[in-house]
C-alpha cells in the first residue's frame, strides 16, 4: 500500500459490509492489518470488532483506548458487548464501563452478571412483549406505531403484568391470523423458556434439534428475561466444532491463523512440553529392554509399528467419542455399552492387523518368530488402543476435564507405552534365554 | 423392554417429537434402536428419519419396503427429501419414486436435477413470492386468506411476470410499514440471490457472514428458484466441522457412534490400512542404519523422540491451515505469508526444543556428542514439520484432494521419515567413522 493509496482504501473499506471488512482483517498479516485497521472510522469500528475472532479482536481492543472502545461498543448487541468487555484486563474494563452512558452501562453490567458460557451470557434483551388480554388488531397497530423490530425478531413474546412468560405468537401467525382474535387465543403455550442458567452447548443443541430462529430466556421464577438468536447460537456451534478439532491437535481453538511468529510459537509450546515427556516415558520404557536390543537389532527397526497403529485406531475410536460426548448422544445408560463396543472393535482390529503384520514381517525379514513377535504385541496393542479410545475421554468428561484437549495425549502416552512394551517385552522372553 | 412395556414405549414414542425420537435412537444399540424402530407409527417415520444421522438413516432406510418409504418421505421438506433419495440404491430409488405421489415426484426430481453440495441440492421451493405493483395492504390480505407460511419464512420474495427474482420483504417489515404503500417502495433491494450452483460450504459462510435466516437461489439468468433455510445451513456448518475433525483422525464424518461393531471397524481399516504403509517406510529407513543401531542401542532408545515431536507439532500448523482453508481466510494471496510464517515458528520451535532435548539427553546418558546428535535432528525435523504442516493442506486444496482426510497421514509420514533420517543420518556421519 502506497500513501497515495490509503484514501481509496479507506473508502472501500466505508463501504463494505462490517463482516466483509472483518474477514480482510482475518486473512491479512499482522502488518497490512494494523495499516487497514487505521484506516477504519471509529463508527465502524464496533460492528466490525463484533465478526471477528477471539484472539484478534482482543489484539486490536488492548490498544485501543477505553473512550474509543466505549464510542465502538455504543451500538453492539448486549451479548457480544458482554463478551467483549470479559475479555479486557480489569483495569481497562472500569474505564471503559465509566465510559458509557448510563444506559449502556446498565445494560451491560446485567449481562456480566451471568457466568460464560450460559444461557444469560448470550442471551439479548431486546425482546418485544405483549399482553394476552389485548386482541391481535391491537398488536398490528403497536406494531406499525414502533416502526421497526430487532433483528432475527421471529416470535413476539407474551407475559402477564409482573413479566412472568405466558407463550408467544410468530410474525406469520400475527400475519395470517383473524385480526379480532385476541393474543390468549392465537398464542403458542408449547413455547419453551431457556433457562438462564443453561450451558450453552446445551442451548444449542436444543436450537438445531427444533430449528429454532430465537427462543426465550426466563429465570427460575418463570420471568422473561431476554432472548437468545440463532445467529449466536451458529458461532457456538461452530466454536465447539473448531474447539474438539484445534484441541484434538493440542492448538487452542481461538488461534489465529495469521498471528504474529513469536506469540503463535509460545502459545503452541505447552501442548509439546506435555509430548516431550511422553516421548521420553516411551524411550524409558524402550531403554528397560537394553541389553535385548543391543542383541537383536532388527527390533529397533521394528518397533515404531506396533505403537504407531495403536496410535492411530485410538485416535479413531477417541474422535468418534468426543462428537458423540458433544452431540449429547453418550450418558450413563450407553456408556458401557460403547466401550463393549469399542473393546470388540479393537479387539477383531487387533487380529486381523495381527495377521497382516505378520505375513509382511514374515517376507520382510524371513524370520518366522520375530513375525509372531509383533503379530502378539499388535493384538495386545490394538485391544488397549480400542478400550482406551473409549474409556479415556468418558472418564475425562465425568472428571469435568475437557477430553478433546486431554484425550489426544494421554492415548498416545498409553498406546506407546504399550505398544513399546508389550513389543519389546514379548521379544525379552522369546528371544533372551 | 418386556412385552407387556410395548404399548407404553409406544404411546411414549408417540407423543415426543420427532427430534426427540431420533435422539434417543441415536444413542441406543443396534437390538434396542430395531425394537424401538418397530415401535414408531408410519405416519411419525418420516420426521424421525430427517432428524436422524446418515449412516443411521441409511441403514433403516434399507430395511424399508419402497412403499413405506414413500409414505414416510410423504412430508418431507424437498431437499430433505432429496438428500434421502441420494443415498438409496438404483433399483429402491426408482420404485420409491413410482411409489409417490405425482406432484412429490415432479418436486424430488427437480432437486435432484442439481448436483450434491450446491445451493440447488439443499434449496426448498415453498417460497412466498409476490408482485411488486400492488400495496402492502393487498399484501396483508391475501396473507390471512393464505392462512399460514412455510416454516422459517422471514422474507417474502418480490418477482416480476417471468419470475425474475427483485428483492424481498422481512415479515417484520410488512408489520411495521405503512399498508398504504406500495411493495416496490418498501421492498429491499440489496437482497442477495444465492446462484444456484454455489458450493453449500460457501452458502454456509454468506449465512454465517450476514446472519441470514433464509435467502433466496437464483438462477444463472436472475429468475427465483427457491430459498435455503438456517436449519440446513447449521446442519451444514456441523458436518464440515465434524469432518474435519473426524477426517483428520481418520474416520468418515457420518460415522455411527453406536452402529454394529464389524461394520465399524471394516470402515476403519481403510486408515489403518495406509499407516501401516507409512510405518513401514519409516522401519525401512531404520533399517537403512541397521548397522549404526547395532554398534549402539541407545540410539534405538532415542529415536523415536524426535519423530514424535515433529508429528505433534506438524499436526498443529496442519489443523490451523485446515480451519483456515474451511473458514475462507486461506487464498492465493496470502499463502505465501502464512507459509513463511509456519517455517519461522517451525525454526523457532526447533531451536528452543533442540535446545531443551539437549539438556534432558544430556543429563540422562550423560553423552554430550550424543545430546548433540539428537539436537541437530530436532532442529531439522521441527522446521520441517512447520512447513510441511501448512504447505500439505495448501497444495492437496490446490489438487482439490480433501486435506482434512489426506493431511494428516501424509504429514506424519513426512515427519516420521525425516525424523528418523536426520537423527540417525547424523548419528552415522559422526559415530561411524
Amino acid at each position: 500500500l502506497n500513501s497515495g493509496m490509503f484514501v481509496h482504501v479507506r473508502h472501500m473499506l466505508h463501504d463494505m459490509p462490517a463482516s466483509d471488512v472483518a474477514l480482510i482483517l482475518e486473512s491479512s498479516p499482522p502488518k497490512t492489518r494494523e495499516v487497514l485497521w487505521q484506516l477504519i472510522e471509529h463508527n465502524q469500528a464496533g460492528s466490525i470488532l463484533e465478526e471477528l475472532g477471539e484472539e484478534l479482536k482482543d489484539s486490536f481492543i488492548m490498544n485501543m483506548s477505553p473512550e474509543r472502545v466505549a464510542k465502538a461498543t455504543a451500538g453492539m448487541d448486549t451479548d457480544d458487548l458482554a463478551y467483549v468487555l470479559r475479555s479486557l484486563p480489569d483495569s481497562i474494563y472500569q474505564q471503559v464501563l465509566q465510559s458509557m452512558s448510563s444506559q449502556d452501562r446498565l445494560r451491560v453490567e446485567h449481562a456480566l452478571s451471568y457466568p460464560e458460557d450460559t444461557a444469560g451470557s448470550i442471551m439479548n434483551n431486546d425482546t418485544v412483549t405483549i399482553r394476552p388480554d389485548v386482541t391481535i388488531d391491537v398488536i398490528l397497530r403497536y406494531l406499525r406505531s414502533r416502526g421497526s423490530l430487532p433483528e432475527a425478531t421471529d416470535t413476539l413474546y407474551v407475559v402477564d403484568r409482573k413479566d412472568a412468560f405466558l407463550g408467544g405468537i410468530a410474525l406469520s401467525d400475527l400475519l395470517t391470523c383473524d385480526p379480532n382474535l385476541s393474543v390468549k387465543a392465537v398464542m403458542n403455550l408449547d413455547l419453551e423458556g431457556i433457562p438462564v442458567m443453561m450451558e450453552d452447548t446445551d442451548v444449542a443443541q436444543l436450537f438445531e434439534r427444533h430449528d429454532w430462529i430465537s427462543a426465550p430466556v426466563i429465570s427460575d421464577n418463570g420471568k422473561l428475561l431476554g432472548r437468545i438468536t440463532i445467529d449466536d447460537v451458529v458461532d457456538i456451534i461452530r466454536e465447539d466444532a473448531e474447539h474438539s478439532m484445534m484441541g484434538m491437535a493440542g492448538m487452542e481453538d481461538d488461534a489465529d491463523t495469521f498471528g504474529p511468529v513469536l506469540k503463535s510459537s509460545f502459545r503452541r509450546s505447552m501442548w509439546l512440553i506435555i509430548n516431550l515427556f511422553s516421548a521420553f516415558l516411551a524411550a524409558s520404557v524402550s531403554n528397560m529392554f537394553e541389553g535385548t536390543i543391543e542383541e537383536f537389532a532388527t527390533l529397533a527397526i521394528l518397533m515404531t509399528i506396533v505403537p504407531s497403529m495403536g496410535g492411530v485406531a485410538g485416535n479413531q475410536t477417541l474422535a468418534l467419542v468426543i462428537r458423540g460426548i458433544a452431540l449429547g448422544h453418550i450418558g450413563k445408560s450407553n456408556s458401557r455399552w460403547l466401550i463393549g463396543k469399542e473393546l470388540a472393535i479393537g479387539f477383531l482390529n487387533g487380529v486381523f492387523w495381527a495377521a497382516i503384520v505378520f505375513g509382511s514381517v514374515w517376507m520382510w525379514r524371513g524370520d518366522i518368530l520375530l513375525a509372531s513377535l509383533i503379530a502378539g504385541a499388535m493384538l495386545i496393542n490394538m485391544t488397549v488402543a480400542g478400550l482406551s479410545g473409549a474409556v479415556i475421554p468418558i472418564v475425562l468428561k465425568k472428571f469435568n476435564i475437557d477430553p478433546a484437549l486431554a484425550g489426544g495425549m494421554l492415548l498416545t502416552t498409553v498406546t506407546d507405552v504399550i505398544g513399546l512394551f508389550s513389543f519389546l517385552g514379548l521379544a525379552t522372553l522369546f528371544l533372551m534365554q
